[in-house]
Formats: C-alpha cells, structure tokens, sequence
C-alpha cells in the first residue's frame, strides 16, 4: 500500500491551512491510507539556506543531516501533498525555503537523484477572490512555476495545482459555510488525485 | 538628491550576487548618488513569518521592531534595487521572506500605507541559459510576479525585471569574460534605470 505524504506550512496551527490538512488526512485514513503529516513550522525546520546546502553545480556534495532525514521522508511510491498559503503570488517563504534546501541536486533532480513522489498535489490557499487572481494570470503563474518548475524538474509529471479561493472571506455572507465549502473542495480534490491510478501510472 | 537603496541576499558574500552590488553600488556612488546597501544574510535578518507579523485584514497592527526598523530605510523619494539568485523559477527564500514581513499590511499596501520606492529594479541571477529559462515562459512568469504582483501592488507602477543569464558558465570557453560581461549587463541596466528621470516621473 502507498502512502500518502502531507506537507504543510502555515505560522499558526490554530489555521485553515491546518482545518484543510486536517480534513484531506482524516478522509485518506478512511480511505484506508497510511498518512505521513510534516508541519514544518511546528518541527522547527529552518528555510534559510546555507552554504553547507548550497547545491555544488560541480560536484556530488554531502548536504546536513536535516536536509537528509527530510528527503528520506519521500519516495517514488507514495503520493504527495502541500497545502500552503500563497503570499505574494507565490509559495510562502517556509515551504520555499524547504524545496531549496531539501529538493536539492543530486537528490530529487541531477545525478544519481530519485523522485520526491509518485504524484504531487498543491493546495494553495488564496485570500483574494478567483477573480481578482485571475484576471492578471496568477493561476497560469503559479502553475507554472509549480507543475513545471518544481515537480517535472524533479521528474513528476502527474502534478496538479489546486487554488482554494477568497479564504479572508470578502462579500461572504455566510462566513461558515464558505470556510466549510472551501474544505469540501479541498478533500474532494484530493480525494480524487489519491485515487487517480491511471495517470499516477502515466508518469512512471 | 535621492538615494539609492539595494537590497541583496545571498548565503555567501563571496558569490557574483555580490559582486553585481559591488559594481552597481560603485557606479552609483560615482554618479554622485547616495547608496545604502542592504545585506539580508549579514545582518541576521529572518525571513520566517511569525504570527507577529502575519498581516491582520479586520484591523491596523504594530509590527516587530525588526520589520518596522527595515521598513524606515525605505521611502518613495529613493531608487530600489533588488540583487539575488532565481532558485525555483522565484525570489530566494531570504527574500521572498523579506518582501512577505516587511512589505505588510498598512505599511506598503493597505489602508494608510506609502510607496517602498520610487521605482524598482529586480536584477534576476538565472543559473539556467536564456534558451532554458524562456523557453517554458519562466521570464513571463517571474516579470509578472515581480512587476504586477509585488511592485505594482506597492503602488510603484515603474518596475522592471533585468535578467542575467547563464550563472552556471555551461558551454563558456572563457569564463573570467562571460563573468565580467554578466556584471557589465547589471551595471548598464542599473545606470539606465537610476537616470530613468521620465519614467520615474510618470509613476508617481
């Protein structure tokens, strides 16, 4: 049985981020999942690169001990998920910082590397409405940079992005409802990449 | 007369991201500017998001000292100059982390809050040829980020992306000259932009 790898960053758990993780693991347990949650801010993971894992272009190099017991969490056989807010119209500094240092060259991408996942989903939170991120293409901006730019360079061509909107709740009359929609989405989402084996398959 | 400011991260002082300030600070002191450089990585600056920090929608808020402190080194009279290395198609996580704590809620956009610059120039180290990087649109995507996304937001309409490929020095038969030719793009550019009177006027 595969698992499924959850990897999420936000600077409070008391977060919708956290409800969203929450609600995808408890649907993937059901669904009979063995389930893997890294909260990189609650195990106190640093985003700062540093020369020690600054990538060698050169060379094979030996990266921290960090950065090794981080990368031993993921393997080509299970699937993996992110869920994050998006600042910036982009990934927040903590999960950026942890794909540089632990996506590193000669580990996830270069020589002698492996995959980091079967199949990736990124759940990316947005506080501002579908409109307004979209009218200026930060949906092709983050999906590109992350189906891309991330995932195929590191070998994962089953890579999807999925935007959970307006999370600040802007013009929601029923703030309730919106937050606990928002949730549904996400596990509906997931629920169907968990299962999606014909184009996990694809990629390999 | 304005200053100019530049902001640089990179983990070693060592590295042709610094040597891009040097020149550029150095051709902007003999215009007769005033330079002030910012060096996230020496001056112990943390770009993780606390919840401190993290921007509050319903109401104004007192930031750290840290940020309110980096946010009083910039005003809208003064030039902006960005220097860094692209990692993952994006902003470094140092300053990535940087725009995402200082550049908050009620201090660059937001009720009751001013321009960071007059104008912004971002100088992109890409390791990746021109071919490489453009060939999946990652100009695009990054320009519209930085411009439209982060400068734009800020209220500085006059932002531009300067590109300098090929960090790496894949297929360079001499290197010493294709780094040297990397550092006089910078310099041109800069000075262009520092002396962009017209431009600037237009964005204010």
């Amino acid at each position: 049985m595969n698992k499924v790898n959850i990897i999420w960053s936000h600077p409070r758990q008391n977060s919708l981020t956290y409800d969203v993780v929450n609600a995808i693991s408890k649907m993937a347990a059901k669904q009979g999942k063995e389930v893997a949650i890294t909260d990189l801010y609650r195990t106190g993971f640093s985003p700062v690169m540093t020369p020690v894992d600054e990538p060698d272009w050169s060379q094979p190099k030996i990266y921290s001990d960090e950065v090794n017991a981080l990368a031993s969490q993921l393997s080509d056989d299970d699937d993996l998920i992110f869920v994050f807010p998006v600042w910036w119209y982009s990934l927040p500094t903590m999960l950026k910082g942890y794909i540089e240092r632990v996506w590193n060259n000669g580990i996830f991408y270069g020589e002698n590397s492996r995959q980091p996942a079967r199949k990736i989903l990124w759940i990316a939170l947005v506080g501002q409405t579908e409109q307004a991120f979209t009218k200026r293409y930060f949906d092709y901006v983050m999906s590109q940079t992350l189906n891309n730019g991330v995932s195929s360079f590191c070998g994962v061509k089953n890579s999807h992005v999925k935007f959970l909107y307006n999370t600040i709740g802007e013009d929601v009359a029923d703030q309730e409802c919106h937050y606990a929609d928002l949730i549904s989405q996400a596990v509906d989402t997931a629920s169907q990449f968990l299962n999606d084996e014909q184009a996990s398959s694809e990629s390999m």
